[in-house]
């Protein structure tokens, strides 16, 4: 296979993004399981309504990249963009950080889905 | 339901645990990824050989714990009790962060499981 054939591979694989809003201050041991539970509600909703997508990035290796947002305001834009696009993509509360009746979003899975929907999307958030 | 009934309850539900590496010095968005890559790896496990508990963690809410380790001797002293045991164990690797060949291992998951038995392995391991 040469370079270019290789490239074209590798452009049109899949992933996933988990995007982390960076204003609650979460430690990196509450981040990793906040991101753990997003990747694997996308990966179990991508499972459910594109299962070959999900088989396929399961044995391309699972890959993956996490970025992050400012705050909410940002988080739900991007995540109504994925659901507006048909991306499988799903968002995490967590109940202890906030008294408020079904907890504060932390961040959202999205994907597996072929990696320039998903740039669609997230591309120019940068990298936790 | 009463208190001690509840507590029972509680106390024989299903976890899983992602076990990090502290000395690898990654920062806090590579540690998300590495846990998301763990816990979905340790869940298919356990979708393979034990698939009743794992239908039964994603019912109870995937009740996660992310925990630390000193170094890769510790981390394998873990992962091998949890193989002992016959729990669903994934080790994850990290091509990206060594030159050698299969890469440094950055963390493992474990389960989901019964709790007590999680807590039989790595139950002394201190919150990352």
């Amino acid at each position: 296979m040469g370079i270019l054939e290789k490239m074209r591979v590798k452009s049109s694989g899949l992933k996933q993004a988990i995007v982390v809003r960076t204003d609650l201050e979460m430690g990196k041991g509450k981040i990793a399981a906040q991101a753990a539970h997003a990747s694997l509600s996308a990966y179990l909703e991508a499972e459910r309504t594109n299962p070959q997508d999900a088989e396929k990035w399961l044995e391309e290796g699972m890959k993956k990249v996490v970025l992050k947002v400012a705050g909410e305001k940002e988080l739900f834009l991007y995540f109504q963009q994925a659901k507006d696009m048909g991306i499988p993509v799903e968002i995490i509360r967590d109940a202890g950080l906030t008294q408020i009746e079904g907890g504060s979003a932390t961040c959202f899975g999205i994907g597996p889905a072929p990696s320039e929907d998903i740039d669609k999307v997230v591309g120019k958030l940068k990298l936790l």
